[in-house]
């Protein structure tokens, strides 16, 4: 079976074109493939296949096998496999995600390949019954939440998928593993979230550790960024243009009217080939 | 640049064919193509060379770009490679290491590729002086290395690689990563040591649990495999023929006169294809 390896702000991903393949199974495709020693090795999968609403539909399947909604950091990977595979060859894309219509727009290199690809990540989603939070709020902002006998000031949002954002002061004093797990499977988020670990470097710069849903400790998280971003500006703690420094690399989050998010990065080719076999051991 | 990977007993590889490719910089792609992120992901490369003395030569590289002389499950992905790709179609084939040159049987299966894979390992090497260990005895066996203020018992011998060997009842009152690293890095053993945690079930069974010297924890070691059931022979913990489980899968080692190992276990081909660009970062 064809795929090919990205990596998008240290999040990498193995691409499979799903309009050739014949493949009925990627929950397990995606457990097989992704497992580090046994498969290539992923954070997760994506698949395009044709769409009726928009120029084409990503399948986006985290590396545990469940389906995720939405990837921030995957959709430009995505972005620059249909385009320079010429899937979809336009520089104004409509990608139909679980998550809605994503509108992409594609900066090319002078070898003529993606580059710079600016993802225009929809409106966040600050009510508690959609988020969802159990927590009956228009917004759920800097609430607190209990672990191990101690409090953690957080807020929660949607950007495609739940996420919770934690400010901190020095990294170093949080186990991100531990804490980031409990609060994933916490029973305040019925659907589980995503947590963002957020250091606040000036007003247009910022550093994340990333937890997320399905996938554990990840080097980065594209819809993570935008929701840090939306919460800091929200606390007026940030302006509408930042740098987020992810573990993996950098990206841009701007914010216009309505906290409309745009959010403007690379993405990496590594490998292409044949997946021969692989164990989900 | 073409890349094969495959996965020996939970020990996974990226293989290049060296004869045919013009790379200069071995170690330096070890750490791009081994990135687990922004590589392809794997423990180590392996390059197959013409060879002088032996029908072909094996490089090995750890995914930290350091040189390593031999490894028991790398040498059997090496030559279900060699074999399945007819690089050297011979059922008993003699490769050059570092450690010397190794001969290795072939059982194919029905569709006539590599399967079950035996590997003479040689003779184990006990004098302190040439493990190297700085501790001047004719064998190493059932000495004390004290950590962080508590003592274990342990034994050191050479399988083409420096082993430590520690038995032990319960393995989760050990912490692999700490001690592994500690005691890799001790000044008794002035080329590092690759380090083994052992649980002996009985006369003919083990589990394992491996710290490797340059790539850390991981899923297995077959050297390190062959040296834990020489040390249990030595001190009758064990028989002539043992199954070892590591954890990433089965290996059989054998004994013979005067310690000579045999290890038999089998590799799997997980993906072919090109690798285009990569990190170390």
């Amino acid at each position: 079976m064809k795929f090919d390896k990205y990596v998008a702000a240290g999040n990498d991903f193995i691409l499979f074109n799903g309009i050739k393949d014949t493949e009925k199974n990627y929950n397990e495709l995606a457990l097989r493939v992704c497992n580090r020693h046994f498969g290539i090795g992923a954070d997760g999968i994506m698949v395009c296949k044709k769409s009726n609403i928009a120029d084409i539909k990503m399948l986006y399947y985290n590396s545990d096998g469940s389906k995720g909604e939405m990837c921030g950091n995957g959709i430009r990977s995505f972005t620059k496999y249909i385009y320079d595979y010429d899937i979809v060859r336009k520089k104004i894309i409509s990608i139909e995600t679980l998550a809605g219509i994503k509108y992409i727009t594609i900066e090319t290199d002078e070898s003529g390949k993606a580059n710079m690809i600016k993802v225009d990540m929809g409106e966040p989603i600050f009510e508690g019954s959609r988020v969802p939070v159990t927590i009956d709020k228009e917004k759920i902002i800097e609430e607190i939440i209990s672990i191990d006998g101690k409090d953690y000031k957080f807020s929660a949002l949607t950007v495609g998928v739940p996420h919770v954002v934690i400010f901190v002061e020095d990294i170093k004093s949080i186990d991100i593993n531990d804490l980031g797990k409990k609060i994933e499977n916490y029973s305040l988020f019925p659907k589980k979230t995503n947590v963002n670990f957020v250091k606040i470097i000036d007003y247009g710069n910022i550093n994340i550790y990333t937890w997320e849903r399905g996938a554990g400790r990840t080097l980065g998280c594209g819809t993570g960024s935008c929701a840090s971003v939306v919460v800091g500006n929200l606390l007026h703690k940030l302006g509408n243009k930042v740098n987020v420094n992810t573990e993996g690399g950098s990206l841009i989050v701007e914010l216009e009217d309505n906290y409309k998010i745009f959010m403007t990065g690379s993405a990496t080719h590594i490998a292409s080939g044949e997946f021969v076999n692989g164990l989900s051991k």
